[in-house]
């Protein structure tokens, strides 16, 4: 039983916090908002949905993140939105303050926690956020396009989710890799199984682009991602090493970044497997690093400037 | 497995579907939704979190009340919310023909299915469409109220929440009996153990404020509704006989009216079992069914009119 | 999360240790037999279990009674196996002689322990642990009858288990009621549903014979009564309130007598509800508890004899 | 949900059958033995089982192995036990002969199977079931002594097992390699935390010893192997990728022999990823490796003559 701290309760870290208690795993939980009274009202509604489940959490609601201590885990979701008028680079700059903050706040209480960011953009916000507080960062990384993966191409052969597997990894959104190699159907090559009805176009069209489509109608995404979150967790606190894609820090050239690969999540995190992959698929994450580091670079020029 | 429809996809919707969903225990769902897309972008968002989970529920997404077929439960959240301006009889008189529409439609296709109404006014809604349809049909009732009970008492003399016993029924609102004769911390006597700690004022204050409360900072209550609503679908698919406050039909004068009360949630649903309760606790019903009987009568009037 | 104590690890106490345990129930486990080495050897088999699924139960194991202590619940399955050569009266007189001694040691370490009793013959065992203890005693009761009778209708009539539902009580074996007003196939009675496949005689030799057939093949009954056993104790731990055939205390003239009855198992155990059953199925038990204490009142001579 | 198969019905088979099936991860299952009436009375057992837990498995119970068909996994412990006088090449020989047997049966019916060997020796019987039905075979490994290093090092240490890592592998018994530079507590490496407590060789004891312990007091072990099975079956079934010390087949020069290794265990099963051990870790892989293929070859020759 673990001790989880949530920084931010907006959407989705609402849905992530739900998500998390409700698979038992947290003895006690501190959630934190700047938002008055909002994590002491929805501290009730948790109180409520666990009630109804017999699971016996201790709930701390708070406005200060003094508040969060001796946490095993601290989950990051707080942020900004990005704004129409705002270009990518704006939305990094503000958070990363943001983040600058906590990373002086949080470490000195939690000093044994693993820190996992979900605040966008999120690979260099745990970047961020490693960078100056010196602690040990993931985010959820591609976990969320694996089942984006495995889900669509279930639901086009007309096949049980389960009997689909595939990793995918590297950069989020256009720059995604799907490693094709994992990708099975029954234990079966996908191309041999989805000739003549499914394409690896379309499901590539699928994976980068379902999350611009549920934004559209729903305002944003949460009940996908919440959900892979919550499986992060839980891996970790049960120590069951699940294979996952995410984010883990990568020392390249003179900095850490973040970058999704699969990963064992137990207790500790770790190792990542990319060996395992094909060196087709190894190859992709070896191009992706080294734009992920220079676009790292160049958008950390702005914190100084 | 069942099969189950959530008619309606808004913000409670969404919540019970997701809930009910990662709990396993539909092989099919059809979610149902007037919004152009959104059932479709909301099925999206499921496939990916029961992938996470290993679940393999068959998702239907439609626009199309017919679409709806051989349910065993049929969910109705779909309504329109109350307006600022809107007296409780103007937001009756509005989803009472939305309710007699769907008593058109709905039960030819679903003969054996149960009915669970969750629109607002929930009593009222459940009567009015079961009056129409001629379809056995319960509502969520008090149920979510038994877990506002539990967990205050819990919370506020620092126990578990399993060793928190109580039960309510009657109306919803203001007019919500607490059972105090069942309330017990590990088996003794609420008054007995909060004694100069919390007074039955103090935990009847939250029962029938905490909702309001909620609604003023989140927009609305989801979270722990949903969860309660996700128990008693749970409850009568695996045939658990959980005793649950559920709003159940009772034969009173010329009408059938819904009144919570403790019950037996089955398959079949049932029996209720007030007569269990003390006899004080059994008044209280009594009254409430009078009341809730001559505002139900004065409700019906407006339709016709 | 709650502090279980087992007295008792034969082949049954075995099984309905497993399966608690498994279920994420306790928070703490003691495990007391009187042979040597048993309960540690079992609990290193119980740790290696619940380290494969991540739950983090303490396990004491102890071969001295005194060890027990401070416990939410305590089941009692140990006592002798009935000989080839022995008679009803013969296992009784042996068992109840050790409940007697159970009955000076655990109650003064366990003042607010649930008793459940598990050890042959049930009921009159937790009436003479009850009658000597001064404690609150159930028994595991029909439950475990109750799971025959659907699963038997459930596999005979090729319908999914959860469909059919039904209730027993009274006595065991030869003497059990079957409440046929509450057997249903998806809510339709049982007559209607089976005609021409299935009759009552066929259900109830099956469910009065079954577990004498299954000691025939395989030594004992386990697996089956284990899960009843378990589902009484998650549902009394977690205040779940379902509604199962337990044995509860009755008193009868002038002793407590135990018979299996519909109760609402949460926390506290009760009401039990044959209220709520038919004047029929109400008459089979009134005549039960007539024949029961009888037999009860005769078997008791023999331990002063 | 799966259509799983199991080929024994003996102590070790029995638990594993429980345990699986309460997972509620089959939709079907077979079960075999030779023994007249046990798997058709266990086959009630489990009925009784699952109705308490409303989960809706369809259950085959046969006498005869030709029944087994269409199955996604065939497990198998059918076999003889080790009788006192008898060495360890004589049990090979036994059960070496049932295996050929059952890779004549098994494959015609049960093409897209994963075959998983349960029988002792266990890794040996692996490598014949797979020589002879050229059918993909796994078997359990070296996954429940992971549960033992780990639940041992925590119950010493005082700590929750999910905060204990490591990984073992290698032969089984008194060859097996512990994987030290994998083993951690919250984190931390095991030398440092343990020093002045617990030394390796009281874990390496411990970890070697403890199976010979529970069969000398109980005449077996079944819990914790049998738990360490459900978690194979049920992460390969619903594609949980969890890393587990299973035993794989490795083309070992002019054979394919079974050696356990830290493995993805989805569907499909694989890869290994033994590259992520340290170099010292990997030599001991090695070692095993040469010893238990010389060791096998001189078994196989027994078979021929």
């Amino acid at each position: 039983m673990s001790r989880i701290a949530f920084v931010g309760a907006g959407r989705i870290g609402q849905t992530i916090i739900y998500s998390t208690l409700m698979s038992g795993v947290a003895s006690e939980a501190t959630i934190f908002d700047i938002v008055p009274n909002l994590p002491q009202r929805f501290k009730d509604e948790l109180m409520h949905a666990l009630a109804a489940s017999g699971i016996n959490t201790k709930i701390n609601a708070t406005n200060s993140v003094e508040d969060i201590k001796d946490a095993d885990v601290v989950l990051i979701s707080a942020g900004k939105p990005r704004k129409a008028d705002q270009s990518r680079t704006d939305v990094f700059k503000d958070n990363a303050k943001i983040m600058m903050d906590f990373a002086k706040t949080l470490p000195k209480n939690n000093q044994n926690a693993l820190f996992i960011m979900v605040t966008n953009p999120v690979d260099q916000m745990a970047s961020v956020f490693m960078k100056y507080s010196g602690k040990f960062t993931i985010s959820s990384g591609a976990q969320v396009e694996n089942t984006r993966l495995r889900s669509f191409i279930a639901d086009r052969l007309g096949v049980p989710v389960n009997s689909v597997d595939g990793l995918t990894g590297g950069e989020h959104g256009e720059g995604l890799s799907i490693f094709w190699d994992t990708v099975k159907v029954n234990g079966r090559p996908f191309d041999e199984v989805s000739k003549g009805v499914l394409s690896r176009e379309d499901v590539t069209k699928y994976v980068k682009g379902i999350a611009a489509q549920i934004i559209g109608v729903m305002g944003g995404t949460s009940w996908g991602p919440a959900t892979s979150m919550r499986d992060i967790i839980v891996s970790f606190c049960k120590d069951q090493k699940r294979v996952m894609s995410i984010s883990m820090p990568l020392k390249y050239k003179d900095e850490v970044i973040h970058m999704s690969r699969p990963t064992v999540v137990g207790n500790p995190i770790g190792p990542t497997i990319e060996k395992s992959l094909s060196e087709e698929d190894q190859g992709l994450l070896n191009a992706s690093a080294e734009k992920m580091y220079n676009e790292y670079k160049e958008l950390l020029k702005t914190l100084s400037a």
